[in-house]
């Protein structure tokens, strides 16, 4: 598999089943436009699917996670073994994501893209480990090139992989203590911004690990100088094996016509990644929340991706985009089950 | 059954139960509070239950339907006859509320409370008939004030009945063409405000239309003077039949302690008069969402409810409440089945 035909694969929404969606709403026994942001929501996912009445019964929540070489700068509020605790915690189902998924009638995939330990195998765990956790990106890239390629077409394997056993919708999570500081780099480089505007508390460091924080993203910016202009330059320099394996999993479901649900900070920044590698996976993003993490409502605006809610939510797993997956039904729903002033025998304006 | 002892069932928020909750919540495996509102709806749904992790199994949407003698004076863009023909329409399971109430899991309960036709028996519809429709509001009061003490305790009837089936959390739904105009004068009337902050286009009036609804709602104000400190007088001159059996849902449910989602700005304006005949069912109150209706955003900020989302909603019908369900549901859960650090064995800050 290569990245370019991966790429090549993934085609413009389709418009044909967006009028036939447009069309059918405007029939349906409501006033026109009454839905709101359902009723855009709907059509939508018609372009994404290629169909008018799009049905969204396989729904998956992929975590994935890796560690991060820069949690050697304090970066963090939490020790670095975290990771793979969290991992055996969704692999027991007793995260937040795990009760959020079920609530929204998902199933979580879990994906050990780069965890510094090795995992004892489990029915449950996908291995797709790049390395033991990435180098210290104050200080150096934080993976080569080539494991950078890599760790993208690992993460579209999954997507093809889970594909084939029914999926409608993805909605992205990850893990990985330390992983919003260069999630932060990321969105810096391809930004253009100063980490002022980007970094914030991540999961809770204080005032005095907001400021190392942001000297840190500084540095790893100046130590690696990554190239904006090339995506995977940028995940080699800066990211994370998690953060590559997301972005692989975002072009692989647009290349399937899979609608992706973005969660927090990171997979905004995985999403980033995949738009400057291919601009045609955007139209498939759905933006779920807007979060605490100073700087996620400037990625997502340079998306061009309006969030469905803001619960202030700062967790990662993938919470918000599973929390989401049910707005995502409904509108689904309404266009597909709702009877037209016709078949209900309803008078119209 | 008397509205006095109704109101003298309602119970504060249990805070031994909203102790324990935030006591588990910090508990989880999570940084504190990173759930952001999520949390503090888990908690404030331990208060209303009264139990530490409160489970939703049962919920219901409970649509009232019901006419208005005010359509003669052209205030909506539909006939009346779309208020019996929506009733059809909902126990056909053809409406956007059944296709959002089976999305979340929920059952939808239809009451007729005054809808001005005799309605076929069926099944799945509940008659508490008031009257055949209001009377129109701009010349006269819309109903005796037996009337209205009538339409509240036919509201709290269904709210008792449906506990016995089994009820977690009740979201309201309402029908009515031209029940926005009676929402805008009880609103004007509690709020002390005028027509123009308050009266938007429903669900689709034109500008001239606007002006016509504004002018009609000040006149209803004129002609009957409701006094803002009598909820059931307020309700008698310039309410409704579906919005009396609301008020009676609302009291009933929370006397019960069981959560009630407000939708749109019907809804609102049954919860505005529960809230002046009841003030103890304000804790009880989830507000769904702001809809696109001027003024409903007003009347929220009055309740002091804020809202989940903005999908700028302008249906009814219980669509925005039936949409809070999922999320009501995923507070509940993370509560309830996440695992603490110590069960997890993950490491804390």
């Amino acid at each position: 598999m290569e990245l370019k035909q991966l790429i090549g694969r993934i085609e413009p929404l389709d418009e044909r089943a967006m009028s036939a969606a447009q069309h059918r709403q405007n029939t349906l026994t409501k006033p026109p436009g009454s839905l709101g942001r359902l009723e855009t929501l709907s059509i939508q996912l018609a372009g994404m699917r290629g169909q008018e009445r799009p049905k969204f019964k396989h729904k998956a929540v992929i975590v994935m996670a890796a560690d991060h070489g820069v949690t050697a700068e304090g970066v963090s509020a939490y020790p670095a073994e975290v990771t793979p605790q969290m991992v055996q915690n969704f692999l027991h189902g007793g995260a937040a994501i795990n009760a959020l998924a079920r609530t929204a009638g998902a199933r979580v995939v879990v994906v050990d893209m780069g965890v510094a330990a090795e995992l004892p195998p489990h029915a449950g765990l996908i291995s797709r480990k790049i390395g033991l956790g990435t180098a210290n990106i104050a200080r150096s890239p934080a993976m080569s090139q080539e494991q950078a390629l890599q760790s993208v077409l690992a993460g579209a394997e999954v997507v093809l992989d889970e594909s084939r056993k029914g999926l409608d919708v993805v909605a992205l999570g990850d893990m990985g203590i330390g992983n919003t500081t260069p999630s932060a780099a990321v969105a810096c480089a391809i930004l253009g911004t100063a980490p002022e505007a980007i970094v914030g508390r991540g999961t809770g460091v204080d005032e005095a690990g907001l400021l190392r924080k942001r000297r840190v993203v500084q540095q790893a910016l100046d130590v690696n100088r990554p190239n904006p202009h090339d995506g995977l330059d940028v995940l080699a320099k800066v990211g994370g094996f998690e953060i590559g394996g997301l972005v692989g999993v975002i072009i692989a479901a647009a290349g399937r016509r899979i609608p992706v649900v973005l969660d927090g900070f990171i997979t905004t920044a995985a999403a980033l990644i995949a738009v400057q590698l291919a601009p045609g996976v955007r139209p498939y993003l759905i933006a779920s929340h807007c979060s605490e993490e100073e700087g996620h409502g400037r990625m997502l605006a340079h998306l061009k991706v309006q969030p469905l809610f803001n619960y202030g939510l700062r967790l990662g797993e993938g919470s918000g985009a599973a929390l989401a997956l049910p707005v995502i039904e409904a509108a689904a729903r309404v266009l597909d089950e709702m009877a037209t002033f016709a078949e209900a025998g309803v008078s119209g304006q």
